[in-house]
């Protein structure tokens, strides 16, 4: 079956990717008593570099992008990030003795995108022969910023409310705006949350993006740096993962169960959001499944540096663990799944 | 008209520059209160990067170049250099209320060249057909560094006489060696700023350019990285300016003025140099409309991590904003007139 | 002649090479009292990022060879490179005023391989119609990781053995788990030095290019920005090894003598082994003159931040200008002696 073979193979690329081998390196090394450090300044520098560039590669993007025909999918896509990391800061951040920041972080992560697990979502669809709209890439960085700025907006807000030491009144809930936080104390972490380095970073990349030309220093310096400033990120996250992981112990079993589900819920809330966008405007069957593998992925290249300099308090052991080791090869196994239901809904 | 398209769009792709986004973008998250900064480490390696880069580039091109062809030339373009700075050293510098060190500063980066502006003064020569000397790109690092030595040294200078700071006696002349000041002391100054970190990496880059063969490294390594690091100075630059601009707010007048006639006076100097070299040598047309071009133009690359590395109490509110924002410009909407001129006394 | 015009074309390659430039133009720096530095943290990133390098390099190199073919002259280069440095540390590391960490570290550096000499052999070789095996270059990090990390266990051994101040007891030996240092203490130190942050480095990134696909970031990132980052190092060491030089004074004539004769013994003993492999398993008369070549030839890139990395109290001063100063040039030279010595044994 080509399908499988595709899947198969991607999965195969995926645990041989330097990302993941960089990852599970620093924790070796952490686990060996290395001495081994990425120096404080350095790492500061590295997210810097990395949020800048996801900014700037959303933005050059959206610059490029027809305003109208983006219109109703872009919205589309906004809500679903925002609606994602709801449903986690509703489930896993509220299953006791999970820590407020660390399920929200995960949440997040789960609700942003995975650039590489949409590629290979696509070329399933072209090994098919099955078409998509060709601005599908744009809608990426809609859905993944929504995500990482609800995420990071409703732990501060959580941690606001003291909440965020997981206590006796761990169940409450974290919507925005609501119970004993008044809108003024909203503005107040909107405004700080925009003002920290790590969304300043991301906020001035898209609106350079945006409005100026940055293309060439884009693709001469910022994108070739990128993956291999994102190795040593991985190094980094992957020492302080092991060195956390014992914290985790007690509560491992809710990041099992949100990591196998949650890419399958995500995955047919996005498939929702594409057909009803094809009764709207005649989205195409393609695009609903991308729409579905965009939901279903949990981002591996903006999440990490984004809620590491963000949520710095979050334990990158549970939401990277969770994300790189159960929400991306979950959501690339569930690709033939929304082709299935897309292909029986709406025709591919 | 060929020639005012092209220079609109010369002016249109000066304006979505990168760097000046950074800038602008540095300056807007310093205005909204942003915790993002670039560490000083980073921000120290930035530079020196940046200045081992503009010292290899210039002594390669010098190491190429035929010396005797070159020696009238490039003796003229020093001469402008460090005539350049002295004009902005006896104007702008000891206009009362401007700080010494900024002056200096401003009459440096106006001295010195962009490689941005001469470029876009080839490309209108090229596109109406008008030849010029293919060596004249060499000239460049000439005038450029003469022009930052000289504005380095005289602040110096005028900071040991304890003229720095403005006061009844801000109208006193910096003439070289004059004064108070003697020969020793001058001695200790200009040995003072050939071992600044700065002008050390400069002087470093441009004898390694000149004796071994960095070209590899210099293509693969500090070019490419160059514009990158350079977005992330522009970056600092922007918001140390923007908390710097209010001690600007009585002065702002004397910036606007000399920003709008330095690139005129300069490259009226630098069009005579021309005509000068034409009937001593032959010169071309052409390349006394590009020397004016060079003289007229304010460095935006070189400029701003030398004087920021060698002249740290400068205010880069006042040099990089009369520059980028008024410098740069008139330069390039000035081209057409150099060629006028060019045309009725030497022709084209 | 072919081989002496290229051997005189390779000596001056070498001469005008930027790492040599970047060194001397360090040690100008520091003697005119220049206040260039290159940060304390940009320096670890450095050394980090450039030993990551050389082992994902090397990790790369061994994934795509074929161990059957491999296994006895990857053995053979080992021996070699612990062999070479055993020699360095029972002569010029007891020698009377010899520090021990420099003897050691000068020991290591000639027993590692120099990757552009061996490509001059290859040079060589090849416009002489000589051939040679293909996997030839797969046996250049088993002798170089071999040969480092023995000088690093050994220094560690002696320091712990208080031998590392030159005293009466200078002339003791350092023979692996010999004397008064237990098996413990060896295992300990061994543990300890795959601990340190170069030494992990370096073994992480040989897993990893081993076990994982890194050959993308490899090539896009760690190869582009490694000879880059090398002339930084370069400088720092050259400014370094400045400051040092004096400590030398009266032991010069010890690193004098051991840099020109080291290569010729090391190349010999190369050959030799070559020779066996000949009659073991009929490795090639090019295949042993290489051996030879990397064998005599002093490491340039691995070795220099490896050392500084692993044991800071080492003078640069001597084991970099012993190496670079002595033993890359003589090494060079002697390759047209390997040549004739290989004909004359087993044919060319």
């Amino acid at each position: 079956m080509d399908i499988l073979a595709e899947i198969a193979g991607t999965l195969l690329t995926q645990a041989q990717k330097p990302t993941l081998a960089f990852l599970m390196g620093g924790m070796l090394l952490a686990a060996l008593g290395s001495r081994l450090e990425v120096p404080e300044q350095v790492y500061k520098l590295i997210v810097l570099l990395l949020l800048l560039k996801v900014g700037l590669g959303a933005g050059i993007s959206l610059r490029e992008a027809d305003p109208v025909t983006l219109a109703a999918p872009a919205a589309a896509a906004v809500a679903l990030g925002i609606a994602l990391v709801l449903i986690g800061a509703r489930s896993l951040a509220v299953w006791p003795g999970v820590g407020r920041m660390d399920g929200m972080a995960t949440a997040g992560l789960f609700g942003a995108v995975s650039a590489s697990t949409l590629a290979a979502g696509m070329a399933v669809l072209d090994s098919e022969g099955v078409a998509y709209e060709g601005y599908i890439g744009v809608l990426y960085p809609f859905m993944d910023v929504a995500a990482l700025i609800t995420a990071i907006v409703l732990a501060r807000v959580s941690a606001a409310r003291g909440t965020a030491t997981p206590g006796p009144d761990g169940t409450a809930t974290v919507a925005v705006g609501g119970g004993g936080l008044g809108p003024g104390g909203l503005r107040d972490i909107l405004s700080e949350t925009a003002r920290s380095p790590a969304i300043s970073a991301l906020l001035l990349g898209l609106a350079i993006g945006l409005v100026a030309r940055p293309d060439v220093v884009y693709a001469d310096f910022y994108e070739p740096l990128f993956r291999g400033l994102l190795s040593l990120l991985m190094l980094t996250m992957g020492m302080e993962a092991w060195s956390r992981l014992s914290e985790l112990r007690k509560v491992a079993h809710a990041y099992v169960l949100f990591g196998l589900t949650a890419p399958l819920i995500h995955g047919a809330l996005g498939l929702a959001a594409g057909v009803a966008l094809h009764q709207l405007m005649g989205f195409s069957g393609g695009g609903a499944v991308l729409l579905a593998v965009m939901a279903a992925s949990s981002s591996d290249i903006s999440g990490p540096p984004t809620l590491r300099g963000a949520l710095p308090e979050a334990n990158p052991s549970a939401y990277v663990g969770a994300s790189t080791g159960l929400g991306t090869p979950v959501a690339i196994l569930s690709i033939p799944l929304w082709m299935a239901l897309a292909d029986k809904l709406i025709g591919l």
